[in-house]
């Protein structure tokens, strides 16, 4: 099988794109027109004295008579964008701009995007707690490690809306969903896998707590200096809560002794693993190579070796792509008025998006593709169900 | 002439203001349609990654690639509303949605209600400045004095936006319009004038500002312990500003000394003025009692006094209403690209509106009315004309 890697990208011109954000991707306007006094009188002044009112009495009305119920922040400092890095607020805007177009055209949901001229942690919990309530929801992006993991973690603890770092739990619930499919098409269980995953950022991270709490009893993760472990004397405090989640063989080394014996790879690192890797793992194992736009494996040295293979690429079978999960996540969340996304309503939406697919499973169809208009409603009906049973 | 106070606000039923604000009162999408993965590549990644690249490389390409060149953001921490005082960030938001309708409406500007739950000076001060690589311009709204007066001059000295409180400002230019108006009907010069201003408070302080500008030489302010003047010791800053501005004849005391011999009473306080103190005035006064709902003066007592009477009242003549201010001012400065909104550009847009009613002048129609579509381009084109003359 040849695979142009290009093939997604290559027609796309300059102008093209530079047109399709010529102005902006959002539009802003008034639900109700304003023609007449009347109009006026019922949408501002006076008429809008008594929802003021009515919201100061009841916070509750707030969510049914201003925007909010339906409401998604989408927030970064832009420290963490695409494969980018680290470009600042204002270049980070359009891929902000992109994520609310994505929680309108596929929730129904209204985004704002927010960009942060601040960095430390303090100044962004700081800052976002302030704007939050003009939101019914925050979705954080593109936030860097390990700055995200406490900003996310305090600003849960400290809000009574719905936070979520997408980078983060967004792709966990993805991952797990074409795991699940995986399994069910290799008849494998999740208990019995020995997993490696290629990254302790901000994927990597979620994507332990996601896999454990679904199951997973094995799980061994690589940074850029190898196996992490509990005797080892560089690791930061989130690596450090990893070592004790994870490595329950205690072993060490680097890719190769990762590798040894492994039923499923979880690449969200970037890096290139080659061919002699592969050969170390166990018969027909799972490759999730979710580099974006080079996977940490050769697309054709995965097909050669993985029984089932999914990518972070467009062009590919089996995309890992976090806008399966997302809006329909808000969406069920915003809809049950939920406090916090528990990991319960996480692993409903990977359920809701593994049983779309499981209507007609293949190894190259182990997710719904992107734009399968019935995702978003299915997570967020299971997410929003869940979280009335939770009272989350 | 019988005037019916209630005539706006009576038949607005509960039912049918509630039903104008239930989901919210605006709506945000996506510009494009998301149709097809070429759509998502164009919009999303890995597209997008070329825009953000522009930016980071030219950050004017965020001010046409991205919506903040058509973007206000309308900020409130919620302490001073309407006349409901201090009801928090959340109750207040109906009305900064409100005023985001009106920015679309009028000027066909995107408008973001972000409600603050900071309230002191500083971190008020930090978090704009943290949000606003998110915005062209900010339009600040129904925050308290004094502490809207350091707000808004220490945001305006530190970010290269356009920044303006509208309680003091947009007030401010329609008083001017409305005053160049009557002292066109009148045969009056601004100079000539003896002017009382009760009410020390954003409006107030503005009015003195942009009157003066305008060539004002005789301005009295009111507190709500009598007249300001330089040897009271009771004034916080910004009052001791204001007496060195105005008072020029030194006088002390209360309404009935400020009414004496005045041609010009512009209320912007609440409060209550009696016949007493309008038979001292100078014959034929301009009375502009701006106080909503309940204005300074019985109207039925302006009506017999006043030669020309301005209110803030939609069911009255005259109204003065910054809807013919806000909206044109922050288009023009936003087509400008201007950094910030200059005294020169406020005088234009009060000259703008003025001219707008000069086209069939009446003494009950010195300005025009609230809904007129001819207001805020010919607002917007005349700040537009200043700021690139100013390169403000």
């Amino acid at each position: 099988m040849t695979i142009d890697l290009q093939r997604s990208t290559q027609n796309l011109t300059h102008e093209e794109i530079f047109e399709a954000h010529e102005g902006g991707k959002l539009s802003i306007s008034s639900t109700r027109p304003l023609r007449d006094m009347r109009d006026l009188s019922l949408a501002y002044t006076p008429g809008v004295a008594q929802v003021c009112e009515a919201i100061k009495e009841d916070p509750e009305v707030a969510r049914t008579h201003t925007g909010i119920g339906n409401t998604v922040a989408v927030i970064s400092d832009g420290t963490a964008v695409l494969g980018l890095g680290d470009i600042g607020p204002q270049a980070s805007l359009p891929v902000m701009e992109g994520k609310a177009q994505l929680f309108s055209s596929f929730a129904g949901l209204k985004a704002i995007p927010i960009v942060l001229d601040v960095h430390d942690v303090d100044a962004l919990v700081e800052t976002i707690a302030a704007i939050a309530p003009s939101f019914g929801a925050i979705n954080l992006e593109d936030i860097s490690a390990p700055r995200c993991f406490e900003v996310e973690r305090r600003l849960i603890e400290r809000l009574d809306i719905p936070v979520m770092h997408d980078d983060q739990h967004g792709t966990a619930v993805v991952i797990l969903a074409a795991l699940r499919n995986s399994l069910k098409l290799l008849d494998r269980k999740i208990e019995d896998l020995k997993i490696v995953i290629s990254g302790a950022g901000a994927a990597g991270v979620a994507a332990v707590d996601m896999l454990t709490n679904a199951g997973a009893t094995d799980i061994v993760v690589l940074d850029s200096r190898g196996i992490i472990h509990d005797s080892r004397e560089d690791l930061s405090p989130v690596k450090d809560a990893l070592a004790e989640k994870t490595n329950p063989r205690g072993i060490s080394g680097g890719i190769n002794e990762a590798f040894t014996g492994a039923d499923l790879f979880i690449g969200v690192s970037g890096g290139n693993i080659g061919e002699d890797a592969l050969k170390l793992m166990a018969p027909q194992p799972i490759l999730f190579t979710l580099a974006n736009p080079t996977p940490e494996i050769d697309p054709e040295l995965s097909q050669k070796y993985g029984a089932i293979v999914a990518t972070g690429r467009s062009d590919l079978p089996n995309q890992i792509n976090n806008v399966l999960a997302f809006p329909g996540i808000f969406a069920g969340a915003l809809a049950a008025k939920a406090k916090k996304i528990t990991p319960e309503m996480k692993l409903a939406a990977a359920e809701a998006i593994a049983d779309i697919a499981a209507e007609d499973l293949e190894v190259g169809r182990i997710v719904p593709t992107a734009l399968d208009p019935r995702v978003a409603p299915a997570v967020k009906a299971a997410v929003q169900a869940v979280a009335e049973a939770q009272n989350a």
